[in-house]
């Protein structure tokens, strides 16, 4: 999507230097825009760890050009297969949990070793880093089309006045490659003319609202406002929400949506509003095996000392600062379940179901055991 | 309540000298505890101004000691009636929609009209702050006594097990003279040996409960955690969280509850995983007239910067941070509506009613019309 007038990706190869990755610096949004070069191996192992990349999607893609890298730059002092295990164990390191990394790193693994020379290693390498950074736009593609008639509907019952879209943390494209998962449909809608307003949840303790979603409509010149999370509520009370737009970091066959603390709150205050509540997801976040998701999900609990202070721009700056008292403890727990009944809709990459077993799997034949 | 071991209120008389008033400068809470001393009637405007304290019952307070401190220094450049009603013009215009300090205000103005000589006048303005302030204390802790009940039934049930309680906002003490209204309960147990844990929302966009209810509780000792706003739906799913405790500014006389923005979400939680929700009030806070309170009562909008910016602590200094794009904009909603439905109890000076009308005007038979 736009940023300064320019077409971006979150991340892409250097034009003229294949051999240099460059991504965005997330870690300074929305404060100041940073493209960094990653030249080596260790230079994409920070990126991932230090969170200058960060959502599952691109976590993946970056692990997959990190693959393409460590083979770039091989010396003969210690054996291929050796040299080439190490790279994917430190990336599988880095965020243990993330299944697309896992994914990807195991994809470019096979394709490496499907081959003999190290030209060839490298050329595959590339080609596979490529086809998975295509395959997630691809994704994000198809669940904007999928998504898009969801707000021309709205549009059209509003005869052309904004409809009013209210999301949670960020699902955007600066989680993916492009487009994003639930900021997909709000992209192609802004980009057909539909007018459109996105209510932004700024997304408690880390705002990855305030930060990157409200970053990313405001470049991309999607009217929208920030509200702090204790909103939502009071504006679907009001009619001021026609649709909630939420993405998804583990749905299950069952359909509960595992996604941001905070998701659960807005599908209440939905259902209790009669505002429809849609999930976009790519299907590779589908979780097949579990039923009891409450029982069986469990949730991260990260450092507390992301409540207790918070980062923020001063002077030219970007400062933590401290808000709570000194001594009162505060706890941090990453994510919440939205059981299926509170959801309107799951919007894929091969259209929308309704939040049960027999519908996703009447889009996902193959699952069928 | 305590302070460093030492027993507080939020505003009292300098010990050996009756014409200087003390009060806690809120501001600074919880980074520091600075007493503050109001020597002149401006002092006294300045307090109120400048949010050195807040709340509406302590508000009110203020501003009838106020009444006070100028009649004291009261010089006979012009005549007494003159400058008494421009007193009160000033006090009114510090915050103009405060219910509590047109009260007290008028309440001393009778006061102090009602005797002839200066010196009884001025012991007459002293009498009627004084009273006015114990009379809100006694609401506290009459609402205390009210609510106590609930939470050693849940102790009992739990058999000693500590008793889970999640508060929004800051119905503390600080917000009144002592005791607090929803924490009225929570220091009575907590005094009485009660095994209880506070979960403090932290209350964006002001922070109300990580700056002021966090503290008041960690002084007092009573063992709590910070949580963000998207918390407490989570919490409840997964069975921690016993009872739901909030405050009110407004309570319509058919049983709904205006209250700091996101209480609505709260409200929604409780009912959805069957978590008592109960509402603590003075009487005084009851809306006799209203029966349609989502079309009825305008919800202030407030600055939105306070979304935007927020306080925090860094090198011994508060410092004010950016959170959002520097061209984004965001949208301040001070409270929200929470419908009786939703409601299990309202705890009164008078004792626990349901919300609604009937059982609402037979605590209050006086207000049958």
């Amino acid at each position: 999507m736009k940023v300064n007038e320019k077409q971006y990706q979150t991340i892409w190869l250097k034009e003229g230097d294949n051999s240099v990755v460059q991504i965005i610096d997330q870690r300074f949004l929305p404060f100041k825009f940073v493209i960094r070069d990653l030249k080596s191996f260790d230079e994409v192992l920070s990126a991932i760890k230090e969170m200058q990349v960060r959502g599952a999607p691109l976590v993946g893609v970056t692990a997959a050009f990190g693959m393409y890298v460590a083979t770039l730059h091989y010396s003969p002092s210690v054996p291929f297969g050796e040299y080439i295990s190490k790279s994917v164990q430190k990336l599988q390191s880095t965020r243990p949990t993330a299944i697309n990394l896992g994914y990807a790193v195991n994809k470019q693994l096979s394709a490496i070793n499907s081959v003999n020379s190290l030209e060839d290693k490298i050329k595959i390498a590339l080609k596979t880093a490529l086809q998975i950074s295509d395959e997630e736009k691809e994704y994000c593609r198809k669940i904007g089309i999928a998504g898009l008639p969801l707000i021309e509907e709205i549009s059209d019952k509003k005869k052309g006045e904004s409809v009013n879209i209210l999301t949670h943390c960020n699902a955007g494209w600066l989680a993916c490659i492009d487009f994003g998962t639930a900021t997909a449909p709000i992209y192609l809608a802004h980009d057909k003319g539909i007018k459109i307003h996105i209510w932004v949840d700024e997304t408690r303790p880390r705002n990855q609202g305030a930060r990157l979603t409200a970053w990313e409509l405001e470049q991309h010149g999607v009217p929208h406002t920030v509200i702090p999370d204790n909103t939502g509520g009071h504006l679907m009370q009001r009619g001021m929400v026609d649709l909630v737009l939420v993405g998804s970091d583990r749905t299950t066959l069952t359909g509960d949506v595992v996604n941001k603390i905070g998701t659960y709150l807005k599908a209440l205050a939905a259902n209790d509003n009669h505002v429809p509540f849609y999930v976009a997801l790519p299907s590779s976040s589908i979780d097949w095996n579990i039923t009891n998701s409450i029982k069986q999900i469990p949730i991260e609990q990260r450092n507390p000392d992301e409540v207790k202070y918070i980062e923020g721009y001063l002077n030219d700056k970007i400062e933590k600062i401290r808000l709570t008292p000194e001594n009162s403890p505060a706890a941090n727990y990453g994510f919440d379940i939205t059981p299926a009944r509170l959801v309107t809709g799951l919007i894929t990459e091969r259209g929308i179901c309704k939040a049960n077993k027999g519908s996703i799997l009447n889009l996902f034949p193959e699952k069928v055991k």
